[in-house]
This record gives structure tokens, C-alpha cells and sequence, in this order.
């Protein structure tokens, strides 16, 4: 039995300390937030106490493992004093929007030896992680193109939130990279990335863009290219095709049924797609829950390192650079 | 370069002349109609002479073969006259509604020796036959199951046209029971069908149904399924489907576009289907005077014959007696 | 919270247990198998005290509820001893396959006022149910045609539970049969079958056949197809097709991703589908659930009624007479 | 009547010749090839007479309009020739694969005053079209991303062509190229090209490249993607995907047929895709001819000008530059 403390019970915390409350090898024994009320509510879904300090939950002797569900600015610092704490560490991505942060954490955790799982939750969909499996076996032969589609439903963020999440690269499109050095099997080596204001005036007004096309080339030489926006009508919108000589895998959307309707206007019609990553990546966030736990219980590495985090980031400030200046930019000068 | 009489210039005759004018190997030489000018409008878009005296044409020595497209009561006299000239004939179906008029014509052709093919269309669509083919190469295993989907658009045909055209199960049904035994290859033994007027009063009015589920067994056990309909809304709905042990095959419908849609109501969503047997089986009508060229230049046996027209007929008069006396029937009663 | 035994925790059982202990508003606290070990394993895995004394457990205060999974054999049995208990009941489908049997407890369940919920799993199923919401609010005008497919993954069940399973119409088409009067949203009177033995001998041997295509007419005259068979390589196939005036709606088959290939052989070629119905009706087996413990919550009437089971069987009686004596049957007559 | 000159009896010439001699409307008078061989051969099937003199051609009084078909090298002088000869001219694309070339023949235009159609195929097709026309009609508001993917069968084209052809820009892309200035309704002003050699040696070789991805911006905004490679094994991939604010519309692949196949493997396989552009773009070529030659019954204007040509030949122009250089190109540098 892995007893979890969830550190950080809004809306995605409470979703993962579900998660965790339903595995048979799994409990959750503490729910902590700056909120004590959210803590308490949380808890009093999944089981556990709820606290506001998160220094006595690491010292607490019922605690096994935490998962970092808190805003973006303190995963650093959670995840540092979990480490101190020797727990292993499961944590929703990013590590954080400021590299420099990120590189101090990273120089910060070599004194530890602890598991940290970063939360890069679209590798476990069944859908994009057949996608990696096939071109990781040879399928389609050496990857030559890669198409990532990945558009949010609307309407946008508050802007409280759009302030903090460092912007669209480093927001959303970082998934995005995750999801390519994910199915390339190695690294990206350049990027360009193309920008836009085109869904909403409160982007422009912070100073970012809604709307993307990045273009990327990696260490072999395969082609990866990723459209992103931060508005549909249709639903959540995410879409990986791998190309080859051998021929073409692709993870299409999900819908939460499979209905289709013919009448006099139309024909084959589905329903719009499941809304946002909630409903999209149930199924994923509840994979990566389960790998996290067997990780534990089998004694391995993590499948999801600080380092995807970190290099999923400089691939998310080569494209910032990139659009910035409107050039190619390459990783190594990042 | 074989010369074709188009006896009968309406709507089907003159598409068929279209084609017919299309091959490199072939022409229209004649164009008959009892309408002269309908006729003469054919024979000006296709060439050729119009004429409205068949002996005269069947005399003519610039025909080599007859395509007889005129009202289903008079099929039975053109094929006589066209064997009784040494023309070979391909003729649209039904031979006849009237079983017994096509037995008498049976009979009688036995005196000549003249290649006769039949206007089964459907056998000759891609989508159809690959399902055919699929079975016939055991691709699925023994058929077990074959579900046949057939609905025409609406609205429903002129009156008149219905009170010649001897009711949904000899006019409409018999397609789909050719289609049942081409891909079963082998006979149907008995029949039940239920049938309803859902669709309009003129049906009910003419004693006939023009809408219908009927059940079959083939001579070996498979079963099989026919549903029609008058009218969809959404185009010609038509579907093939054949399963067993080793998998499924199924014929989809076809659309005028490969185009969808997405957006806040429906995803995904297609145009109609095309909208019925001239568009949905361009290419059916194509490919059927290509095999019929082809066999007279090979010199071989039509591949849709005289008998099979028949045996499709046993088929409707068989849904017919069972939709009447409400009991299952077999074709060996008929 | 409402408490629950479960009565029955094999396989179907477990399941169950696992879905309620799930609910934060439900939890088991009975398990309940003639086999202890079966019992205790299940307990250890949902909570609650193992037993094999039903009276007992329906003696026990802290029971608000029973979920009878044990053989079907032994439902009315239960599903009395329950109601005289006054607990509410939810029971797997179905009541049981002998028709004498069924009236019996639907008589003696008079004297008792327990709500009372049929499995029909697949009522929840969302791609069915909106195509039943669909016909309900009109979409397709009036239902003319109803075409359900319904084919269970192979091999074949092992020979004691076919045994007893009431053979192909009371365990495998009794679904399709609830499904048609689900969409149907009235009664259906007159029911014709075909059936055959194509997948395995042992149907043969037991008097059962595995293979069927039946055809239904309701009160109102729409016509009804369902075809099943006992063995697929592909998956579970699970279809629901209704059709009307107005249009076509229809559920199409699940399948656990979205993952498609393009190859030299084959496009778009998907996984085979969920296996059968644990997987694909995951969702429908949680909902269904919920169902029952919020209506319990809300105090109104089961959403499927005992009489629901009753009517279901009465076609399935009427189908296998039908194929008896090779004749329809009308529903009247059972 | 319209009678063609047809100038250039390749395939590609007489698979043109084909579609014009079906016309009601139309005929082929003259058949001109370097070959003479090849020209009359062209001639018996379709009609005319067959010479290797363009000037007496040219000269004849039964030529009413041009098309030219021949290699790309000769197009500009056919191009003048026929202008001065007052013959409207279809002439295949591209215009030239040498910018300068195409500007000196734009110029040289001018002192004539024929219609001259230009072959971009792809406008005519009815899915890409209807992409086209949804966006045109507002249907999913102002443009936002417009993906293009556009990959070409293997094995690549025999050396002698890809030598001639002007490189993969300007031979393949430029297509890709035409169908966004066609789907945005205004310029591309910005391209970026990233391309690779993956798929054979022999593009190497000679300084070209095989496979690329390309970002480009218009002139209000829009971001437009292109992937190409010269090699799949699943036949021609053409989809154009564009997507706004109010939805996204797609044309997808085409198919030979709608069979679809369930085995143990796979479900809902689909055939291979058409396999390159003759069989895929049938419709659209069709559909372009009888568009010039309706135009010429109107007596507008082209639907496809010679400025479309020379725009699409920028972009080439932009791409190859950008990948060259490895920056982003604006056209207004060309």
C-alpha cells in the first residue's frame, strides 16, 4: 500500500488524488493546500487528513510518496523539500516556466536519490502511446514526419492564469514537445516556430500568442511539425501522425461516444469532441498514476525523468526565441 | 468496334448510350425509341441513327448487339426479337414482374444461341464486389451472416411508374436479392419478410409496402438480412456486409466528397450520400458494358445471365407469398 | 451512503463490488458466495465482511441495499428473499430463463414495495443510449427500421455455462430484445427467427443453436432486425442502428484507442474491438449503478423494471418458438 | 463545339485528350508531338490528326483553343506561340520552373489578349474544393491554420524527370503552394522551408531534397503548414485541413472503393489510397476542362491565371531560398 500525500487539492490535485484513492494498492493519507478548506473537502472525497503545513506531511511517518499538484511557481520548491524528505515524487508538469529555476532544481536534486516522476500525462494515452510503440518497433520504418495536432477548447484561461503559465510555449506547446521526443526517441536539435494574436485580445495584452505552427528538425534528421491553438468549437483537439517509409501510424480523437447521425444536411455526424484534458486524459492520468505506483513497488527508474521536463522546456524557450526573433533557433544555444 | 442498338432512349437508355459511346471499342449506331424525338435526342448526343422500328434496326447490318433500356413490360419481346436477329443482348433487369411471362421466355430462348446479360449493376460496383470477392477467396471464413442495406431516396417514384413496376419486392428487393446470392454463390432457399407502409399512402393505395425486413437462409445455412426503404433523407443508402469465423467485409456508401466538418454541434461530419443508382453507380454502369464488350471480344459467357434474373425473381415472388400470407416460404414452392 | 451485499461475487460480481466501492456515496459491506473464498477474496478487495449466510446478511443492519450477481439459477430466489427483507435490489439480467419461474416471483413480488432494477447493462451504454434519446425526442421522425447487431467475441463460453445459460435467444438476444424495446419506446408483437448452428458443435450437442437473424414487428409497425452470433475474431460487436423520415442515428463499435495505420496493405485500419462486455461496457456498468443508488437518493421508481426482464423473456420465448416451428409468432401467444 | 490542339501527347497529354474528346461539346483535331509515333497513337483514340509541326497547327483553321502538355521546358515558347496565333490556351502546369523565364513570358503576354487557363488540378477536386468554398463562405470564420499534407507515392520518378523537374519546391510543393493561395483567398507573404533527403540517394545527388515541412504566413495573419515527401506506400496522401474560430473542414484521402475489413488484426481496414494523381485527381481534371471550355462559351475570364502560376512559382521560389539559407524568406525578397 503506497500512501500518497497530495500536495496542492485544486481542480487537477483532487482529480489526481481520486485517481490514487481508487487503486487497490493505493491511499491517499494527507491533502494539502495553502487553502485549508480545498484540503479538507479534498480529503474528505478520497480519505486522509488535510493540512495547510506541508513541512509536518513530509515528516509525517504515514507517508510514502507525494504528488505535486500545486501552482507551477512552487513545484520547485515542493519538489525540493520532498526530496530532502526522501519521498519519491510524482509531479504535474512543468517543473517550472523559469529555466533557470529549473536548471537550480536539477543542480539541487543530485544531492538526493529520490524517484521523480514528471507528469507529462499524454504518453500514457492508449491512443498516443500506440503511436510511440509503433515507430519504437519499427512499424513505419525510421521516422521521416511528425504531425502533432494540439488545440485547446475554448474559451481561453482567466487571465490570472494565462499570467502565470509563462505563456503559450511554455504552457501548452511543451506537452506538445514532450509528446515528440517522446515518439522520436531522441532529441529535438532546432526549432521555428510562426506566431500569432488570432483568438483573443487578453494574449496580446500579456505580450503572448494564441496561435502557432512550429517546425522542428531532430538529432536524425526527421521532420516534426506542431499547429497549436488556445481556441476550438469542436472540443480538445489532439492529434499525433508518424510517417515513414513503411508506412503511417496516427492517434485520432476521442469522443465520449460513438454515435454518428445521417440526415438531410449531413452524414456520419459525431458528436464534438470530449471537452479538455480532464475528460480527454482520464484514462492517461489514471496510466500514469499506476506506473508510478508499480515503478515503487518494482524499485526501477521513473518512464517520465526531470530531465523530459527540462528538455521539453528548452524546447518550449528555442520556440519563444525562435518566434521572438523570427529565426531558426537551435537547442545547444539555449 | 461493336455497334450498339439502345433500344429504349429514357433516362437509363440514355445514360447507358453515354457510355456506350464512351468505350474506344464501341458506338452507337442506333438509337429506338417508340418516342421518336427522345430517340432522335439520344442518338444526337451519343450518334447514330433514331429509329421507331425495331425490325428495322435488328435488320440493320451495322448492329452487333443490342442494349435494351425500355419499359420493363416490353423487355421480354425485345429480347425475343433481338435473339430471333442473332444480336447478342444486354438487357436492364427486371426481364419482367411477371414470373410467368420470364418462364415463357426462358423457354423460348433455348432456341438461339445468344449471349444474354443481364443489367444487375450492382455486381459490377468496386465496393460490392470486393465484398464478393472477399468471400468468394474465403478471406472471411464460411459465410455465416450477410446483411444486405438498401434504401432508396425519396421522394418516392411517380404513381404511374409504381403501378408498373410490380411492387418494392420485385422492383426494389430483387437487387438485393441478386446481390445476396453473388455473394453468397450459391442459392437461397427460403424466404420471410415482414413489410410496411411507413413511408407513403400511394403505396398502400397500390396494394404494395415500401418498407421491408426480410430473412433468408442459403442452400448451405448461411443467413441473411434485407432491409428496405422508399426514402431516406440522407441519399441512396447501400450496404453489403458479410461475416464469419475469420472476419468481416463490409461495402460502405460513397459520398460525392471526401470533405467533413467539424465545429460546435457535430464532428466529423460528411455531405449526403450520393443521391441515387445513376450517381452512387457511375461506375458500376461503366464497368457492367465494359464486361459485356469485353466477353463478346473474348467470346465467353455473359457473367450475369438470363437465369440469374430469374432466380432473383423466385426470390421476390417468394417475399411476396410470405409477406402476404405472413409464413416463411420456400423457393422451391414458388 | 447506501450499503451494499453483494450476492453473487464471481466474475460479474467482483465487477459490480468494484464499481460500488468506487462511489463516494455507496460502499459494500457484505459479500455474499456460496464459495467463501470467493466471498473473502472479493471482500478483500471492495471492503465489507464475507459470508456465505444470504440470511444473514439480509438480517444485518447494515445493508441498504442488494446487487444480486450469483448464477442466474438462483435470482428469483434471491430477489425474494430480498424483497421480503425490504431491501432495494439491483439484479443482473436475466430474472431467470424460465418463463414459469419468472411470472411466479412476479406474482409473489407483490405482496413486497422494494425497488427493484434489472441489469440491463447496455441501457447505459452512451453510444446506445443516445441513439434511444435520439428517436425520443424525434430526430428520425417516426422509427421505421431498427437494425441491431449483437455478436459475442468467440471461442464460446465453456459448455457448463452454456448449459445453463437458457441457450442463444434467453442469454445472448434477451439484450438485443430489451435494447429493441428500449429505442422502440413500446412493445414489440410478433417476432420470426431464423437460426443455425455455424460456430461450434457443442451448440448442437446442447439442442442450442449459435448463429440467428431475427425479425420483429412493435405495436406501431416499425419493423425490427437483430442479428447475432456466438463468435467473432474481431471483438464484441455491438450495433444499434434506427431509422426514420427524418434520418439515421447509430451507435458504432468501441475499441480501447483511437490509434489508425496506413499501410501497404491496408488504410485506417483500427485495433480489433473491446473484448466483450467488461471492456465495452465499462462505462455502462458504473453508470448503471449510479443510476440505481440515485434513485434510491431521489425515492422514485427503478429506471428497468422487473417487468422490463418479464417482457424481454417473453421474446425471447416467442423467438425460439418461432425457430421451433419455423413460423412468427406472435407475442400475445407465449 | 470547342476543337483542341492538343500540344504534347505524353501521358499526361493523353490522358487530357481523353477527357476532351468525351465532352458533347468538344472535340480533338490535332494531336502534336516531337513524336510523331506518340501522337498518332494519341490521335486513334481520341480523334484528329497527328503532327509534329506546332506552326501549321497552330495555323489550321479547325483549332479553337489549346492545350499544352508538354515537358515543362517547352511550355513558355507554346505558351507565346499559341497567343500569337489567337488560341486560347490550357496549358499544365508549371508555367516554368525558371522564375525569370516565367516573368519574361508574363511581359511578352501582354501584347495578347487570350485566355490562358492554368492546369493547378487540385482547384477542381471536389473535396478540396469544398474546403475551399466553406472557407470562402465564412463557414468557420476568418482562417486561423491551414494544414496541407501532400506526399507522393513511390518509388520516386525516374532520374531523366527529376532533373528536369526543378526540384522538389517547384515540381511537388508548388501545388501545395496553389492550393493555399487558392483556400486563404489572398497572398502568402512569409515561408519558412525545413526539408531533408530520406528517401532516396538520388535526390541527393542532384542537389535536391525529398521530403519537407514548410510554415508560412499570409497577408492577414493566417499560419499555413506543408509536409511533402516523395515517397509513400500507402498511394497519393492529399488532405487540406483548414480551421477558424467557427470550425474546421477537411478534405481526406480518397479510396478505390468503401470496402472496409474486420479481422483479428485489424478493424475497419481500408484499401490502400488512390494511387497517385491520375486516378485521385480523375474528377479534377475532368472538371478543369469543362470549366475552360465552359469559360470560352461564356467568354469570361480563366479560373486559373497565369499570375496564379507565377504566384505559386514565388513560393517555390521562397521556400527553396528559405531552406538554402535557412531562414525565413519573404516573398516580397524574390
Amino acid at each position: 500500500m503506497v500512501r500518497f500525500a497530495i500536495l496542492g487539492t485544486g481542480r487537477i490535485g483532487a482529480m489526481h488524488a481520486g485517481i490514487v484513492a481508487r487503486q487497490p494498492d493505493a491511499a491517499v493519507t494527507w491533502c494539502y493546500d495553502v487553502d485549508h478548506d480545498r484540503a479538507a473537502a479534498c480529503a474528505a472525497q478520497v480519505g486522509g487528513r488535510a493540512s495547510t503545513d506541508v513541512d509536518a506531511i513530509l515528516a509525517a511517518d504515514d507517508v510514502d510518496a507525494v504528488l505535486i499538484a500545486s501552482p507551477t511557481n512552487t513545484h520547485v520548491d515542493l519538489i525540493l523539500k520532498s526530496a530532502a524528505a526522501g519521498k519519491p515524487i510524482l509531479c504535474e508538469k512543468p517543473i517550472d516556466v523559469d529555466l533557470a529555476k529549473v536548471e537550480a532544481c536539477r543542480a539541487a536534486l543530485a544531492d538526493f536519490d529520490v524517484p521523480l516522476q514528471l507528469g507529462f500525462n499524454r504518453r500514457f494515452d492508449p491512443s498516443h502511446r500506440a503511436v510511440r510503440d509503433a515507430v519504437a518497433a519499427g512499424e513505419i520504418g525510421a521516422l521521416e514526419l511528425l504531425v502533432i495536432t494540439s488545440r485547446d477548447p475554448g474559451p481561453p484561461p482567466p487571465r490570472a492564469i494565462l499570467e502565470a503559465c509563462g505563456g503559450l510555449f511554455r504552457d501548452t506547446s511543451i506537452h506538445d514537445f514532450d509528446m515528440a521526443r517522446f515518439v522520436l526517441g531522441e532529441e529535438v536539435t532546432e526549432v521555428y516556430a510562426m506566431a500569432a494574436n488570432r483568438v483573443d485580445p487578453v494574449f496580446a495584452e500579456l505580450g503572448d500568442v494564441d496561435t502557432a505552427m512550429i517546425v522542428m528538425r531532430s538529432a536524425s534528421g526527421a521532420l516534426v511539425h506542431v499547429n497549436n491553438s488556445r481556441r476550438t468549437n469542436y472540443g480538445y483537439d489532439q492529434r499525433v501522425e508518424a510517417f515513414g517509409a513503411d508506412g503511417m501510424v496516427r492517434s485520432n480523437n476521442h469522443r465520449p461516444s460513438e454515435v454518428s447521425r445521417h440526415g438531410d444536411q449531413a452524414t456520419a455526424a459525431r458528436t464534438p469532441l470530449l471537452h479538455f484534458f480532464i475528460e480527454r486524459y482520464a484514462a492517461a492520468y489514471e496510466a500514469e498514476i499506476r506506473d508510478f505506483i508499480d515503478m515503487l513497488a518494482a524499485g526501477g527508474r521513473p518512464s517520465v525523468t526531470f530531465d523530459d521536463g527540462h528538455r521539453a522546456l528548452l524546447l518550449s524557450e528555442a520556440a519563444l526565441q525562435s518566434y521572438r526573433e523570427n529565426r531558426p533557433v537551435t537547442v545547444a544555444e539555449i
